[in-house]
Order: structure tokens, then sequence, then C-alpha cells
């Protein structure tokens, strides 16, 4: 009963709006992946310390999104496929406003890693997958916008190289903490925030299965392909 | 103009209704989280593969819930406050589901640390510290749903408590694995598990602090008393 001309196309106008804030909300949350793995890596406090104040703007964006998703809800009474896109914002924003979570924390363990042993290319590691990660993002992002499952699709078999990337790390961690117990404090922390980036690729991979679902009405067949199969087998020594 | 009798107690019937949702999920995650910490004392792998089971029907839940929500707004176009008890609903559920994951998480490791140097006393200390925010969760649900401040302060406060005991665990592993690099994979397991269920008393202490939000339309001042600093101080041996 809503889908006279003139209701669809306020609808379309008011989550064009809302699509907006998250092309947006997911720019800050790239920038700030970046700057904390560059901070991490330079041992730089005080890009950190930004990095933690960017992330409430981050917030707040998120807050404003759900808000305004309600909004829309509660003036167009959107038919089912155009609720589902709603719910689908609030969704992504949710995994953003998680990934910038996860930059936040790494930034906060920058002052005390720079205190510890240093780990011989731990930082430039992290870089890196930081940067697959925030790659990742942005593709699961111009996938939503554009509509394009292939791309999503994309988004999901990268997700593999990072699971790599963190098994790759996790057991190169175990060998330093073996040689020498004076590292492992500082291996438990870096430990954490390849996890964490791991962790933010599968919210770029998440985003990725929501655009697949939105353009072709089905999850992925196999949500997900998983690398990080680690945790379920018995070998000792696999990544957590 | 949706304030008139008739309309109102439509509005409450169906946020009741939603509400009911939101305690069945509460006490199947609830459950869940006891199960995982269970099975991972008694290396109990079939436990564990039946709470991995049961975390499905906890993401079906949520995103009933979810829908369910967004059906009351559309259906009911609530005023400002009634939205934002919708809203709140939403992330409670969000947060519960999270919980789900992490119990979920706990599952998937008992398998591997089944095969693993056990580490004296470990499966006794995730257990109580589960045990302590499975109290949490049920406090703060409580809290929700007779909407009493006060109570959700006391989740708050006994956040405090997880921290501490997930702060304990963490010099306790780091110990073991210092005495013996063998322990170190087992460590790494366990410490993740510690770090999970003391974010799980994150998530509760979420949910609180938004029944506080609801209650007196403002966050908590200090939001949010942390015992976990750890992670911003230089100290080398404090917990990530």
């Amino acid at each position: 009963m809503n889908n006279d001309k003139h209701i669809a196309s306020a609808f379309d106008r008011d989550l064009e709006a809302i699509q907006a804030l998250i092309m947006k909300m997911g720019g800050m949350v790239e920038a700030n992946i970046t700057a904390a793995a560059q901070a991490l890596e330079d041992r730089d406090v005080e890009t950190a310390a930004k990095v933690r104040a960017a992330d409430k703007a981050i917030d707040i964006l998120e807050e404003q999104i759900n808000e305004e998703a309600a909004r829309v809800i509660a003036l167009r009474s959107p038919a089912a496929s155009d609720l589902r896109t709603v719910l689908t914002v609030m969704k992504i924003a949710g995994n953003l406003e998680r990934c910038g979570d996860y930059a936040k924390n790494l930034a906060k363990r920058t002052g005390v890693l720079a205190e510890l042993t240093p780990i011989d290319g731990a930082g430039a590691s992290i870089r890196r997958m930081a940067r697959a990660v925030e790659e990742m993002l942005k593709m699961a992002l111009d996938a939503y916008i554009q509509r394009d499952a292939e791309l999503a699709e994309q988004v999901r078999q990268r997700d593999l190289d990072v699971d790599q990337m963190y098994n790759a790390l996790f057991r190169e961690f175990l060998t330093y903490m073996m040689e020498d117990p004076r590292n492992i404090s500082a291996c438990m922390h870096l430990h954490f925030i390849a996890k964490n980036i791991e962790r933010m690729g599968d919210h770029a991979t998440s985003i990725a299965e929501q655009v697949i679902y939105l353009v072709t009405g089905e999850m992925p067949e196999d949500a997900r392909p998983k690398g990080d199969l680690t945790s379920h087998t018995d070998l000792g020594l696999e990544a957590p």
C-alpha cells in the first residue's frame, strides 16, 4: 500500500541520506585502522591518542545512523524488502563500529608495547595485515553501495588471506616466546592485536555477506569460508 | 499524535512480546555460558558440540527480535521515548548475541585444550569467572525488565570483580608460560577464553548502562568503571 511513486521515492531519498552516513562512517573507520597500525609500527603514542579520540566520533555516527534508520521505518512504514534494507544498514553500522573498537584497542596497546622488548618485524607485519583488512572494508562498502554481489564475493575470498596472515603471525610470535620468556608479554599483546585485526576482517566479510543477501535474497551457500579452522583442530601449536 | 490510550496499549503489548523474546534469549545465552565453561573444565567435547549447535538458535532469535522490533516501529510509529525503548531492545539483543558467540568460541576451544598439557586449576578458575558473568547477565536483564537503575548500577560494580579475576588469571597463565614453554600453547588458548569471558562482562555492563539510560535519561556519569586499565599502562607484565 506504500508502493505509489511518491512514497517510494521519499523512502529512497531517506535511504540515500543514511547510506551517505554509512560511507562517511566507513571512511572514518578505515582512516582509524591505518593510523592505529602506523602508530603501532612507529611507537607513536601521540597518533595513538588521536585514534582513540576519533573513535568517539565513530560511535556517535553509529547512534545517528540507528536513529535515522528508526525514524525512516517509523515515518515510511516500508514494505518487507525495504524494511530489510534498512535493517541491513543498521547491521553494517554495527559492523563498522566494532571495527572502530578494534582499531581503538590497537591504539591503546601502542603505549604498552612502546615500553616492551621490541619484536623484530612485528610492527610491519601488523601494518600489512591492517592494510589488507582496510581494503576488504572498502571493497565491502563499495559492494554495498553498488549492490555488487560479485565484489562482495571477492571480499569473502580475501578474508582467507587475512586468516592465513594471522596464522603465520601467531606461529612467529610463538617462536619468539619459546626462544626467550622476556618476549612473552610483548608477544601476547601483539597476538591480541593480530587476532583483533583478523576479527575486523570477519566484520568486513559479514558486511559482504549482507550485500550478497540483499542482492540475491540468499546467504552465501558456504557461509563463510574459514581460513582459521585452527580453533577446532587438536594440534597443540595452532593459532587460537 | 499516537498518544491516545488505544494505540499506547497496543504498543505496550507489542513491546512486552518482544521483551519476552529477550528474556528467552537471555536464558539460552546464560545456559550456554554455563554449559561451555563446564564442558571446558570436564574436557567434555560432546557438551561443547551441543553449545555450538545451540548458538545457532540464539542467532535466529536475535534475527526474530530485530524483525519484530522493526515491525513494531513500522506499525506503531512510536513517539521519541518509545522509539528509544525499541532501539534499546535491539541493542540488548545484540549484546546477548555477542555473549552467545563468546560461549560458542569457548566451546570450540574445548576440543583443542583437551589435547594439550593440562594447566592446574585453570578449568575451575574459568568456570568461576563464567559463573560471575552469567550472574551479571541475569541481573542486567532483571534490571531491564523491572526498569531498576539501582540493580543496573550493581552490575557495573560487579564488572570490576570480573576484570580483577581476568587480571589474576592472566598473571597466573604468564607464570606457567615462563616456567615451561610447553605450557605456552594451552595458556594462550586459556588466556583468550578468559579475555572473552571478560568481554561478556562488558556486554552485561553495556546492557546495564542502557537500563540506566532508559530509566534516568542519562548515561552513567563515569561510564564505565574500568578494572582492566592495564592495556594503557606501561608495565610490561600487565594483562593485555
